[in-house]
C-alpha cells in the first residue's frame, strides 16, 4: 500500500487549497505553497498551511487553482516532475480533457473533488479540519497508475474524508443532478422573486426560504462550474424543460389532474432518495414541533430537557415565524424515542406537537 | 368596530377547521362544528374544537373543505345564513369565480388564506396554537362589505396570526411565487433523482437536500392547488422556460459566460430579497460553524455554551456530514455577538470556524 510520505505541493492557496495544506499539516507531512498571487500564498503561509519558499521534489501535487486554469497546470506539473498529480475542482471532464490537449502521459494524474466548504472563500477561511466527514470523490482515468489512485485515496483520508470513487463521466452526471441542477432550478426560482412587490414577500413561508438558499452563492463561481460541466447539465436542462412544458400544456385544459400529479409524484419519488444525515438512506423518523420563545437561553433549555429524556436529536429545523417573536422548532428522533421525548418536554412546560 | 361575539360555525374539520376551532375555544367563543363525514367532526369535537350537534345562528361561517368545493360551499352557506362567510383556501380567486356562479350577493363573503401547518392533516393533528405567529391572508374583493371584511380581521387576530390584506389577484400571483413556483421548481429538481444510481446519490449535500426538501408534499393536494392557480403560474412558469431556454443555449455556445452570470445574478438578487427570521428583512448575521459529535447531550450543551455567551442565536441549521458520526451546526447571529460567542464556544473545547 502506497503511504503518503510528502512533500507536498499545493498550488493555489483559496479555501480548498489551505485547508488541504493545514490537514496536512496535522500529520507532518512538508507542504510547499504555490500560488501565482503571493499574497495568498503569503497568507496560507501565516496560518500555518505549508512554506512558500522551500525545495522540494514532491510526493504529491494538489492542483487547487481557478476551474479554468487546472487543465494547464496539472500539464505543466506533470512535465516539470515525477508527482503524483490530483486537482480538486468540481467538475471531472474539463481538466482531464484540458490537460490531455498539452501533454500525452497522464497515468500520474488522478482527479480529485473534495467536497467541502463552498460558501466561505480565500484563505483565511482555511480549516485544517473542513473536510472531516465529508465527501471526497476520486475519479481515475483510463490511464491513471493504480498506485497513484492508492495515493490519492491516502490524501483524502489524511484530510479526514471518506472517500467514493467514479468514472470521470459518472462524477459529472452526479453533480450535475445533485448540486449543478438543484443550484440552477433555486437561482430560477429565486429570479422570480427579483420584482415582486413587497407585499407579496410578506406570504413568503420555509418552503421559499429551502428552496432559494442555495441560490445565493457566488454567481462567477457557479458560472464557471455550469459551464464547465455543459455536457451533463445540458442533458438534464433538455428533460426539465421537457417537464415544464407538460406542465404548461396541462395548466392550459380543463383537467389538468393527472398530468400535474404525475410530475408531483415524480418530485415525491425523488425527494425521499436524498440521502438524510450522515449519508444514510432516508431513514424514518418523526417530527416533534415545540414552539419556542425568541428569549436567549431558550434553545439551551430545550435542549437540555431533550437530552433528559434520553432521545437522540437526529435533526432539526427552525421555522421563522413573521411578526411575532416566536419560533418552532422542529426536532427529528427514532420513532422509538417520540413518546418519551413529548412525556419529559411537556412535564417541562413546553408546547409540544406531533 | 366590529366584535367576534360568535357562534362561529365551522365547515370541513380537517387540520385547519379544527384548529380554527381550537383557536376561538381558547376565547370561549361558541363553536359548531360541520364535516361531510361524521368521523371528522366527532373527532374534531373530541379534541376540543367544538361542538357537533348545536342549534346555532353564526355570526361568522368558516369554509375549511378541499379547495375543490369551496366555492360552492360559500355559496351555500351564504344561501343558509346571514353570516359573514370566510375561507381557508390557498388560492383566493378560484372560490370566488366558483361562488359568483351560483350566487349573486357576495358581500358578505370576505376570502381568508390562513397560511400554517401544511405538512401534517386531519383533526387529529389540529392545534389551538397553529396560527400563533403565523401570517394570515385577508382578501376583500370589490364587493366585500367593511364590516364583513373587519370581522375576519378580528378571526385571524383571535387565531394569534398576523394579518396581511391583498387583492385577490394580487394575493395568487404572491403564492404563485413564494409558495407554488418554489415548490414546482423543487419537485422538477427532485425527479431527475428518482433514477440516479445510489453512487451519484453519495455525492448529495445540504443545498440539494434544501432544494428538494418541499418536493416530498402531498401529490394530491398540491394538484389541486397548482390546478386552482393556475393563471398567475401560467405567466411565472412561461418566464421561467424562457430563461431555461437560454440556459440551454448559452451552454451550447463557447462564450456561456455573460448569459448564465446574469441569469445567476437574478438568483442572487431574488434570494437575498426573501426575509429571514420574524419575517424581517435579511438582516446582517455572521455564521458561527461548530463542529458537533453526534452524541446525546451535545446539542443541549452547546445551546448552553452559547447562552452564557450572551448571544442570542437568530438561526441555526445543522449540516449532515456522510460517513462520519458529526455534523457541523451553523449558528447565525448578530455582528456585535460573534467574537463573545467565538471566545466562549473556543473556552469550552468546542471546534469553532467563521
Amino acid at each position: 500500500m502506497t503511504e503518503l510520505r510528502g512533500p507536498v505541493r499545493i498550488v493555489g492557496t483559496g479555501l480548498i487549497g489551505t485547508s488541504i495544506g493545514l490537514a496536512l499539516g496535522r500529520l507532518g507531512v512538508v507542504v510547499e505553497l504555490v500560488d501565482a498571487d503571493p499574497d495568498n500564498a503569503l497568507m496560507a503561509e501565516r496560518i500555518g498551511a505549508g512554506s512558500r519558499l522551500v525545495q522540494i521534489e514532491p510526493q504529491l501535487v494538489v492542483v487547487a487553482v481557478p476551474p479554468d486554469h487546472v487543465g494547464a497546470v496539472i500539464a505543466e506539473q506533470l512535465r516539470q516532475t515525477d508527482a503524483v498529480i490530483t486537482d480538486a475542482a468540481s467538475v471531472k471532464s474539463k481538466p482531464l480533457t484540458d490537460a490531455s490537449a498539452l501533454t500525452d502521459d497522464l497515468s500520474r494524474y488522478v482527479g480529485s473533488h473534495p467536497m467541502a466548504g463552498s460558501e466561505r472563500s480565500g484563505p483565511l477561511a482555511g480549516r485544517a479540519d473542513l473536510f472531516d466527514g465529508a465527501t471526497w470523490a476520486i475519479t481515475p482515468h483510463e490511464t491513471s497508475d493504480p498506485k497513484a489512485v492508492d495515493l490519492v485515496r491516502r490524501l483524502a483520508e489524511a484530510a479526514g474524508a471518506r472517500t467514493v470513487e467514479l468514472s470521470v463521466q459518472d462524477h459529472d452526471l452526479a453533480v450535475a443532478r445533485v448540486s449543478h441542477l438543484p443550484h440552477l432550478m433555486s437561482a430560477l426560482a429565486a429570479g422570480t422573486l427579483v420584482d415582486a412587490p413587497n407585499s407579496h414577500l410578506e406570504l413568503a413561508g420555509q418552503g421559499v426560504r429551502d428552496v432559494t438558499r442555495i441560490a445565493a452563492g457566488d454567481p462567477r463561481l457557479w458560472t464557471q462550474i455550469v459551464s464547465a460541466n455543459s455536457t451533463a447539465l445540458t442533458g438534464l436542462l433538455e428533460r426539465i424543460r421537457d417537464e415544464l412544458d407538460r406542465m404548461l400544456v396541462a395548466l392550459g385544459k380543463e383537467e389538468a389532474g393527472e398530468e400535474l400529479a404525475s410530475i408531483l409524484g415524480q418530485g415525491v419519488s425523488g425527494a425521499v432518495r436524498v440521502p438524510g444525515k450522515h449519508g444514510a438512506p432516508h431513514i424514518e423518523l418523526v417530527p416533534v414541533l415545540v414552539t419556542i420563545p425568541d428569549r436567549p437561553g431558550q434553545l439551551a433549555r430545550l435542549f437540555a430537557d431533550a437530552a433528559e429524556s434520553g432521545a437522540n436529536v437526529e435533526d432539526l429545523r427552525i421555522d421563522h415565524s413573521p411578526g411575532r417573536p416566536v419560533g418552532e422548532v422542529e426536532l427529528a428522533v427514532k420513532p422509538a424515542s417520540v413518546d418519551q421525548l413529548v412525556r419529559v418536554l411537556t412535564e417541562r412546560g413546553w408546547s409540544v406537537h406531533r
